[in-house]
């Protein structure tokens, strides 16, 4: 039995579409375990029926205002907190939560810990291709780290691998490098360096730089980037994305007769769009690199990607991608040390 | 009398639509003198009045393939070279180029050199506001530069705002830093430290980071980045709405009569969309900070674009943005030596 560990009390709209979401899911996956951190009282409201679900109290909240690393210090009682211990003690296999991305990231580096070997975690996203053979890619760092190394970059590109392999079964994935140029030597010092280890690493299916964009375009599995321009770039998706659909609203709203008519007429054709672009389908962002799965799932999730992201938990859980990587970087650095 | 030097061989449909967009420029700016390097029988061809209009034949060509800094030392004869030499002797007053970007760039930095006091221009491109007060901003570096330090993005904000004002004809324009979060401590080493020289600089209205959520929604008028962050961040936003409008088009194209109807009647529509996209219309991008304005149309540029652009250049010219420029960084630099 797969247990996961609910921080009940992050996001927007908890503890309502969390504990929803996580009915929702027990219906869905039968052989999994709930184990929600929060209020009670307020928790119990939306269960009637306690199958698969135990709640444990805890009192205090990390807020989306609370700094990050001193809250994660600080409120040792907090749903977060004891959620991520439970993970850390082995009491469950994964956590999810839907509040403060930062205190997550904490939670998941000093709580959790990272996978032995593993320099620096990434914050894994997963966005629609729009062309090609697969329907998403999977882009990494998308924020956990502000600066990144050029070995940093390879650990992402390994820890996106065995995610495209292992989660989103993809077989050999495309790996591209996020750059400002399609040709080998574009970039700043670090993007060129990451090339050069990226192109040497024979694991790995690298198929060069790939620029902004081609995004969306389906030409790579797995998109590398540093955490700056990863967050930037995902950001600047999503609201470019919903600018145009506000844009083509308003220009409906400003036509004429025919011109509402129209709109009218092309609802499902709107709401298509809106559906392949709606990622929270694949689940939440996911911190690879860390000793068990763990799955932010965005500030305003509703019972609908809350459940998508517990079923993403569960798939990685199944997937064994934890163990595969811890085996990966074991093997790996012992082989860099008998190289050393 | 103004006097633009045109690279009439730069660009994918040239000479054709840029000698074109010459003569369509000739007829809206008649205080405008147009100098026209580039082979001569070829040129000649598209033009059957030469007022205002002069021809300087030159026979190489630096092709988007050229290795740009190598081909611009190398082909002093091109008309890339020859044009930016004759803007370098005051035979000619601003450039326009619609050729190799990395080529324009070496030419306007080399060729006709930086503004004194100015360590890095910056490739600058307004984009389009589709909420608040004003239609467009200004948005760099770009591009013109991989790495950049906190200084250079300061220098990026200090030209933005004149640029703003003097072409523009922004009052006071809203200065922001495109960063991962609007708090004053976020970003990388050098994102923090921009934000602590912009904030010092009395001389400029800053306004705080932005995220690229945000980028369309008219909360600022110049966002400052670096040129990595930028052309990642550029060239998303423009991937990202084609990919929305292809995503639509295909939608309506798969739908049924209704839908087929529905698409016919919001046809004005998507064109009204598709129009405040475009941010060609406010010309091409403008290399900031050199000792004359320097302008780069799109490689796929048109007739239309191609007179934006030397409209563009022509107000950049009246504004007299390069003198203001260097008066300030005069000013500026012998205050500094001052205080040293």
């Amino acid at each position: 039995m797969i247990k996961i560990a609910v921080d009940a009390m992050g996001g927007d709209n908890a503890p309502e579409e969390i504990v929803k979401g996580v009915v929702a899911a027990r219906e869905e996956l039968s052989d999994v375990e709930f184990v929600l951190f929060g209020k009670k009282e307020e928790i119990q409201k939306y269960v009637s029926d306690f199958k698969n679900i135990t709640i444990v109290h805890t009192d205090e909240v990390i807020t989306m205002e609370d700094e990050p690393v001193r809250a994660v210090r600080k409120k040792k009682n907090s749903s977060m907190v004891m959620a991520a211990q439970a993970v850390k003690n082995g009491d469950a296999d994964a956590l999810f939560s839907a509040g403060n991305t930062g205190a997550l990231l904490a939670a998941g580096l000093f709580v959790i810990g990272r996978i032995k070997g593993v320099d620096r975690p990434g914050m894994t996203t997963t966005l629609p291709s729009l062309e090609g053979a697969q329907d998403s890619f999977t882009m990494l760092d998308v924020g956990a780290n502000a600066e990144s190394k050029a070995k940093n970059l390879h650990e992402f590109a390994v820890l996106g691998n065995f995610y495209s392999c292992n989660v989103m079964q993809v077989t050999n994935p495309r790996i591209a490098l996020l750059n400002n140029g399609t040709e080998y030597d574009k970039g700043d010092r670090i993007h060129k360096e990451a090339y050069q280890l990226l192109e040497a690493d024979d694991s790995i299916n690298f198929v060069g730089n790939i620029e902004s964009r081609e995004l969306l375009n389906g030409t790579a599995d797995v998109v590398v980037t540093d955490g700056f321009t990863g967050n930037a770039v995902l950001k600047n998706t999503e609201g470019t994305a919903l600018s145009m659909l506000k844009l083509i609203k308003h220009a409906i709203l400003d036509s004429g007769v025919s011109g509402k008519l129209g709109g009218l007429l092309l609802k499902n054709s709107f709401k298509e769009v809106q559906d392949k672009m709606d990622y929270s389908k694949h689940g939440g962002a996911v911190l690879l690199g860390v000793k068990a799965p763990v799955v932010k799932a965005h500030g305003s999730s509703n019972e609908e990607q809350v459940k998508n992201a517990l079923r993403q938990l569960t798939t990685m859980v199944d997937s064994r991608i934890t163990k595969n990587l811890s085996d990966y970087f074991e093997t790996h650095q012992s082989r860099q040390e008998e190289k050393e």
